[in-house]
């Protein structure tokens, strides 16, 4: 299956309303977290998958990246991305991510944020990213978390008064597809256990380097009475890999 | 802080009868996970931390195994583990975990089985274990996993007809004591999550080779309702661990 929400008219319209699509990286929560597995990319060959309006690309440049290919299936996407940039070394590519043919040793490193819990073959595309990485070459990704995908309501259990109780988890180790909601519309997600994650990279020949379940800074949680939930179960999943 | 709960009189007894103290580890649901991810053991030292009644060690023995330690605080555990072998190359030390001091380069093998939720200082158990395992030793460890210890309630969230509706997670992001329940007693146990568990190991020099978040077997689960209440939500995490 390849997913291609992102070029349902409504759906679109939608995510370009969420903030982090009008107020790029400083606007998502879990950027701090993410940017701090990344490797120095001074000089370097970046691959991002599911790059969207291309936030991640146009970092990597700033940082000095060599190069950096965005790949996304969403022609409505890359065609934001295009028009935020006229960087001659950032080059976007049309392609499910499932679907990318890179040559070996292509790119330093990949990139992947909130993107592969899209993808129905997790192992397949461990595989793909470790042939296009170099030798040494990193690999960061992160995904909603195995507990935030559990259920596919993805929503807190609330008490008479509309209280957040807890956060339910159920049908863990039952792993496949979720038909969850984002943005008012279905949407097709596939749940993976932590375990799963993990060894799908070391099977594929990944050194895992780095964990994170991101939680909100103090001040950002300070600043923000919702953002005290963030504490109280995991969203995201991040994973840093180097390639043996 | 050094939990001795194993030598509570009326601790002890509960334990002496739970189906893994009378049937070992073939009572034991995890325990093929467990015995999955181990190494070959022939010719191996190995040193079991938290080890009861002994069964890991007299496990390994039978592995044909060079020899084992087997440590753990309780005398009344260390007695009974006595009483089961007379094997002169198994050896009981008591100690607790967090006091270890074994020379650099002493054991092949490091195992630990749902003792180290027990421990305060996860890391320095890392590095405890990283010193005196040879280069190229493994470790393997089971604890509870992140998601079951996060609430110390440690329960479903249940029905008006006190169905298991779901598992509640919260406070996943609070690190640290937990006063939970044991066989009717009150055991501190600490929680912590599964990033800190897998860069603690990372941090101490040791690369992950597997992850398990065991989950019962068709055939276990075919012949016990309660079990199938197993694939709702991770109750274990075991990490194999290699070092560098």
């Amino acid at each position: 299956m390849r997913q291609n929400k992102y070029d349902d008219a409504g759906f679109f319209e939608n995510y370009s309303q969420m903030p982090r699509s009008i107020g790029g990286l400083s606007a998502a929560g879990e950027w701090n977290a993410l940017r701090a597995m990344l490797p120095e990319l001074q000089g370097k060959k970046v691959l991002d998958l599911g790059c969207g309006f291309g936030w991640h690309c146009r970092y990597a440049r700033e940082q000095q990246a060599h190069s950096v290919v965005g790949v996304d299936l969403s022609e409505n996407m890359l065609e934001r991305a295009r028009e935020l940039t006229d960087d001659p070394q950032i080059s976007y590519r049309r392609f499910a991510i499932e679907d990318i043919d890179f040559n070996a040793d292509e790119f330093d490193v990949v990139i992947s944020s909130l993107a592969l819990h899209y993808v129905e073959d997790f192992a397949l595309i461990c595989r793909k990213i470790h042939h296009c990485l170099v030798r040494g070459g990193t690999l960061v990704l992160s995904v909603e978390h195995p507990v935030f995908t559990a259920l596919a309501a993805q929503d807190w259990h609330y008490g008479p008064q509309g209280e957040r109780l807890h956060w339910p988890v159920d049908d863990y180790h039952f792993e496949g597809l979720r038909q969850a909601r984002f943005l008012e519309n279905d949407v097709v997600k596939y749940h993976r256990t932590v375990a799963t994650h993990l060894n799908a990279l070391i099977e594929s020949g990944f050194m895992i380097t780095k964990l994170s379940e991101p939680k909100p800074s103090e001040e950002m949680a300070g600043n923000n009475p919702d953002m005290q939930d963030e504490f109280r179960r995991p969203i995201f999943l991040m994973i840093a890999a180097v390639k043996n």
